[in-house]
């Protein structure tokens, strides 16, 4: 049985972790009455805490094998220390089939993994499609008001997801493996657009040289990049999430970030239009489910569907019949 | 100023290429008008052809790097000289921002492009998310109509695009560079489960051994890998592109399997279950332009946006109130 949402409210206004746990499944639930619960709850801390203004919400992209979980394992780790809370949350639209990476993700962050000011939330399985991004915007409000201040959004998947994820946080990090032309041409404009910091990790012992060359390489790039921030020209930095080199000035450019964000306003501005973007996906998303509920929608799918199995009935055309199925309204 | 469908159709049906061309833009375009004649011209094709159900719909994913240009621009090569006509699609949602690689994508195939029994589209670069994969299935509906036999579905972008490309092809190859255990930690189960054959390539000189260990690597995690066809049991093949090793073996493979789907029907199933796929997702993306293109719709958005700017109202919430806007009923 669920918890009843008072319970679930109480729970992570003061910081248990299992209660975040079961409202983040409420979330992600497709449950009608889930779903309306979790809609109460959120509204509820909104109402209670009136948005996590402080917060820094973090977001690592980049290709497999660039080293984020190493990373993110670092730098989570040297926050906790200066006595920050930090929650770590794995988004992956391409897992749907059947989630995770082949080898799995049990040996990821185990040190992290054992702190107590620390929250990883495991890759979800589920079979719903993009049924974890949708929900991003929601866990990262829900991890705030359980008390931590910096939410690492990680992107596991590549592509689709790496763009989207900055709809989600304060500050895009772009972290790259050290390695030739191969790096920088796998690399697409649309994550160096959306980039404030792009870090190459790696940077020590035999990699050392080739990560030098792949700094200059993306310095260069930046040049032709649209910038994304009047006010922020977003630097390309050498680090070692396993010597820990340079993660000091990670650290800094973050940070300062973060602050210039804050003071100049830009920080409330980005995260009003992101609550604007994320209103309408979520409309959308209700609005489809709302007819595809509905007792009599199925019969009117079952017959184009005949039609379809008889050949010669576009998928184009077929849509377009099934939109006069439907009187709809604007009040 | 647009040509019209009967010329359109004509020009299609003559295998004119710059018809094609013009018949693949106003699919993708936004615009009403285009996008009723576009619908028009699919459903005349449909009922003047019924099917394509000899043509062969080839998927192929893989990470940056795989080598998936040199590879199909070979494979093509080779089926141009056994008669068949190629169209080559790149599908990449990722690149919503800007599109494209940062090196583009002049300098890719070359020698295919120059051969007049190859179609290849070039990446748009239209700035509409998800505005070039929603197509995909039209797009190849129009290429076999103009006369090609053989179309080639390219994954550019990595991570969702993989496994949705399946949802439009017959078949799903997996390419992947030689390389250890890294290769194998970053490919999901997911693409591994929806692939139908896996390729190792640049199975050549230096790499050839690494590419045997690699081989080993995946035939050993295929094993592991929910099947997704009873009747076929993917096979992992070494390859090169670059010096030809093994391309008649893979060709083999392909034709095989093209061959058992026609035989057993599963090919007619497949396409008709994707055909419902696509009308659903048509559908749905037409019943949101619908509500968005309402006069009476943006006030709704506008009030409710005033309320996310005072703050305290959840993306979650405003979606629900927004859906009260409706008046909305199944006939």
């Amino acid at each position: 049985m669920l918890a009843t949402t008072r319970t679930l409210l109480e729970g992570i206004k003061s910081h248990k972790r299992e209660c975040l746990a079961r409202a983040i499944t409420l979330i992600e639930s497709s449950n009608r009455e889930h779903q309306h619960q979790a809609t109460l709850l959120l509204q509820q801390l909104a109402q209670h805490q009136g948005g996590h203004a402080k917060s820094l919400r973090l977001g690592i992209a980049g290709p497999p094998g660039a080293g984020k979980s190493t990373f993110i394992e670092q730098l989570g780790l040297r926050l906790i220390k200066k006595d920050h809370r930090v929650a770590v949350i794995p988004v992956d639209p391409s897992s749907h089939i059947s989630g995770g990476s082949i080898l799995g993700d049990k040996t990821r962050m185990e040190q992290l993994t054992r702190s107590s000011n620390s929250y990883i939330r495991a890759s979800p399985t589920r079979g719903v499609l993009g049924g974890i991004a949708e929900h991003t915007s929601d866990v990262i409000s829900l991890c705030e008001s359980a008390g931590y201040d910096v939410v690492v959004v990680e992107s596991v998947g590549l592509g689709q997801s790496e763009v989207d994820i900055d709809s989600a946080v304060d500050m895009l990090l772009l972290l790259v493996p050290p390695g030739g032309g191969d790096s920088l041409q796998a690399t697409k404009k649309g994550i160096m657009e959306a980039a404030d910091l792009v870090l190459v990790n790696k940077a020590d012992g035999d990699l050392l040289n080739s990560a030098k060359h792949t700094k200059a390489d993306y310095a260069g790039a930046m040049q032709f990049v649209r910038r994304k921030n009047i006010n922020w020209q977003p630097k390309v930095l050498m680090m070692s999430a396993y010597t820990g080199f340079n993660l000091d000035k990670v650290e800094e450019e973050i940070f300062g970030f973060h602050k210039l964000m804050l003071d100049n306003g830009s920080l409330i501005e980005k995260r009003t239009t992101q609550s604007k973007q994320w209103t309408l996906g979520q409309f959308r998303r209700l609005l489809t489910e709302t007819v595809e509920s509905d007792n009599k929608w199925d019969p009117h799918v079952q017959e184009l569907f005949e039609e379809i199995d008889r050949g010669r009935m576009t998928p184009r055309a077929a849509a377009s019949r099934l939109l006069g199925k439907l009187d709809l309204k604007v009040l």
